[in-house]
């Protein structure tokens, strides 16, 4: 066994790599976990990446993702809903074929403002109404939808949920094991109700995966692309991640990095480097 | 009387202006009040600076800016806090010197992590300490010291007061006229509860200035150059602007936009479309 045996490589830091390769680099690095992302399943199709998944010996931390259902209603809102039931299927498929321990989590992005809108609460009314059309999905596939709050810089253009409480809040009419929330440290460092928020999600039940990756400044051109190697940045990895752990969270931690240089680098080096950067900076805080 | 009476030009959207001639073009804009900055005052010296603003007949709306004392205890810190003290000074002159109506009003932006430091509580606690320090002076010199948060963006760099209910929070145990808040659009309008906040800061007589520009994506190289004037962007200027007058607030209101574009442009052509931007989002908005 590792050092870091709750390590999971989230598929988006070797963002180049085709499934079979990422599943390759991450198993052949002694690490036991992977986080999966829809494009590059879609890629070898849902049987053959299960059956390739199976074979790695992996377990799936998560799969991305879901979501972008701010729209209102009409062809393309119904069209991103069916879009996020297939996402289910694929979500308890994998998890299935993945090892001991694999999650059935499918992480949610709410989507941005539609065009021309200064409308937030609507927007936020209709993440909500697309909860509940999908819980029922959900629930009958045993998958547990995790809301996921991004940095407040992406709030127009790509999630209108910005914080962990509005996430738990929009959770609240739901069952914890159908409606949970994605706790990722580079979009709530800043929050002073961060760590608070994180209590509260464990207490509900709905801590539904643990994300890290640092922040640091300058931001780059494409701020999407500002995340860095734990320890890199200016995120108390030691606060949160001890906060996570209080909840009784026992899952895998995945390790989510979209910067061009980290996605320019050769792969193995990527997970050489991430796991030694969990390892300093995120293992010694997780429970014994 | 203009259609646009509170309408108050801050001197960062005529960025390249000297004193004189940012006063002169809104003056002549037929623009009553006017946001000044430190830099083009101490460009003519203080005396020169308060006579100019009389003989401009113009108010004066804010002073901009104190504040970036996160620093631990030090020389670096003594210093900044006694460049504080002179800003309060400054601040309590010119606004004197200002036509009746003008506001003695020091905008403070808190200041970033010191380099190397993940202590964001730490670093909150000593800008509460830093208040407490500057208190007396700014009571003594009837200015009201009004602490800004900033977009979370800026929360490692720049501010690590990143939502109007912590700077609420860290004046809670000064008098209102003393110590209150900035409520600026384009750092607040993400959060779900901004506007809630904004009642609090009214009910609690803290509200010292209200700001307006706006929010679009994407955000150029320089995030900080990444405001817009009034409906040009995302923010709900009706929402706002009715929860801040519904406080009673009675001041005046500044545009502040900070874009590489809009300081290129001619200062009386960036004057007009201000004056025209804030009557269509602004205006009709504010109380009658």
């Amino acid at each position: 066994m590792s050092g870091t045996p709750r390590l999971s490589i989230n598929q988006a830091t070797i963002k180049y790599a085709d499934l079979p390769t990422a599943l390759e680099v991450t198993a052949s690095a002694g690490i036991e976990s992977i986080g999966l992302w829809r494009e590059p399943v879609a890629e070898v199709g849902l049987e053959t990446a299960a059956r390739q998944l199976r074979d790695s010996g992996l377990r799936m931390s998560t799969y991305c993702r879901g979501g972008f259902f701010t729209l209102p209603e009409g062809p393309a809102r119904r069209a991103s809903l069916d879009d996020n039931r297939r996402a289910i299927d694929e979500t308890a498929t994998l998890a299935a074929a993945g090892a001991a321990g694999s999650a059935a989590v499918l992480v949610l992005v709410a989507g941005g403002l539609p065009d021309g809108s200064r409308d937030l609460d609507g927007a936020r009314d209709r993440v909500r109404a697309a909860l509940e059309e999908l819980a029922p999905a959900a629930e009958a596939a045993g998958v547990t939808l995790a809301v996921e709050p991004l940095h407040p810089m992406f709030a127009s253009d790509r999630c209108v949920v910005p914080t962990l409480r509005l996430a738990l809040d929009l959770c609240r009419d739901f069952a914890p094991e159908v409606v949970g929330v994605t706790v990722d440290t580079f979009h709530l460092w800043w929050d002073p109700d961060a760590l608070a928020q994180v209590a509260r999600a464990g207490a509900e039940g709905r801590l539904a995966t643990y994300q890290v990756c640092d922040w640091a400044t300058p931001l780059p051109q494409d701020v999407l692309l500002s995340r860095h190697y734990p320890g890199d940045g200016v995120i108390d990895f030691a606060a949160f991640t001890r906060t996570v752990e209080a909840t009784g969270y026992a899952r895998d931690v995945e390790v989510e990095i979209f910067n061009a240089a980290v996605w320019d680098a050769p792969f193995p080096d990527v997970v050489a480097r991430t796991t030694q950067s969990f390892a300093t900076s995120v293992q010694p805080y997780l429970a014994p």
